[in-house]
């Protein structure tokens, strides 16, 4: 697959939406799906994929589409997922765990090498075969371990000062689940998972 | 406030947000704020504020700016936070339960009021005051408690079928948290969240 010089942030933001549609078709055995099969049954938009997927020179076939194992093994390698992402973790109360646990399982390329906490009865205790560590310790520890990409699911009252000995210790990627507006490096890329906000902007729809 | 007779969804995308940022300065204590002291604060454009709450008839004074705690009470009730949200949570495996526990706690508006799952081990449990009731039980209970809102947090293979049970009993909008693109009920308030296609989109930026 040609790679342009850069992606556009809203091709990127539809590419793992793609890749999730395709191996739900890979799941059901699905071997060629057309942009408008793909479209009808995801409720995307077809001139939208085509246009997305011709930026890497990927065009379907007139009348069989596009091969289903192909363009995942594309938007993988695209994505930067054929390698192995070393991963920390900030923050193992309930959210933190869970969250670990669900990112860790099946073959995904995240891989957890380091976890952080401040409590005491957490701290020393084992997430699989890991140590969690104080979250004091964040500067030594993430060198150590190469991780370049972190989750932070600490207390919102906690969430900046972590971001920053984070990204100041190495951590290229964040994806953030504190309950706060972060105050963001602008040479790491941030991304935030905020529920409540998810949760009021459903609300609205239920006023009546 | 005045309320327009409806909000752009790129409007209401933001209005949860910019409550968010207006909570973080309540809790600091500051009273009045002006557009472009939030954005700077916050990284959000100063003219995207004003012109998002200008349509509700919010305008900031010349020199004082919005005052806080009223700004907060009008986009709590614009957005329907000022009464309670009758919530239903699917699936109490670790990321469910650590969600029911996260939304649940504080004075969020959002209350459960139904569980719901398939484990053996689960159903019948507690959870708060709650029994866990089995997931075919959601046609009965849903309407019984009037729970309008639901998380969804089951396996990708039990989705589409929970999703289709919750908005056949009355369930109008629906926060997904399973790694699936969801077949969607056009009369239905659907969000989701895919951890992984947040850190898959990340992973773009650590292929170098």
């Amino acid at each position: 697959m040609s790679e342009p010089a850069e992606i556009s942030p809203l091709t990127l933001s539809r590419l793992p939406l793609y890749l999730r549609c395709l191996r739900q078709l890979q799941e059901k055995g699905t071997t060629h799906v057309s942009s408008s099969q793909l479209a009808q049954q995801f409720e995307l938009s077809a001139s939208l994929i085509r246009k997305d997927l011709a930026q890497f020179g990927e065009f379907g076939i007139r009348g069989t589409g596009y091969r289903v194992d192909e363009l995942v093994d594309r938007l993988n390698g695209l994505l930067g997922l054929d390698r192995i992402h070393k991963m920390a973790v900030v923050g193992m109360g309930s959210l933190g765990s869970a969250l670990a646990r669900y990112l860790s399982v099946n073959d995904r390329p995240f891989k957890i090498v380091a976890a952080f906490d401040v409590d005491g009865g957490r701290v020393g205790s084992k997430l699989g075969h890991l140590i969690v560590h104080h979250s004091r310790e964040i500067p030594e520890v993430i060198p150590e371990t190469g991780a370049r990409i972190a989750v932070l699911a600490v207390p919102a009252s906690a969430a900046q000062k972590c971001y920053e000995d984070l990204t100041d210790s190495g951590i290229e990627a964040v994806l953030n689940f504190a309950p706060i507006r972060l105050k963001r490096n602008p040479a790491v890329r941030t991304k935030s998972v905020d529920f409540q906000i998810y949760l009021e902007e459903l609300a609205y729809f239920l006023r009546s």
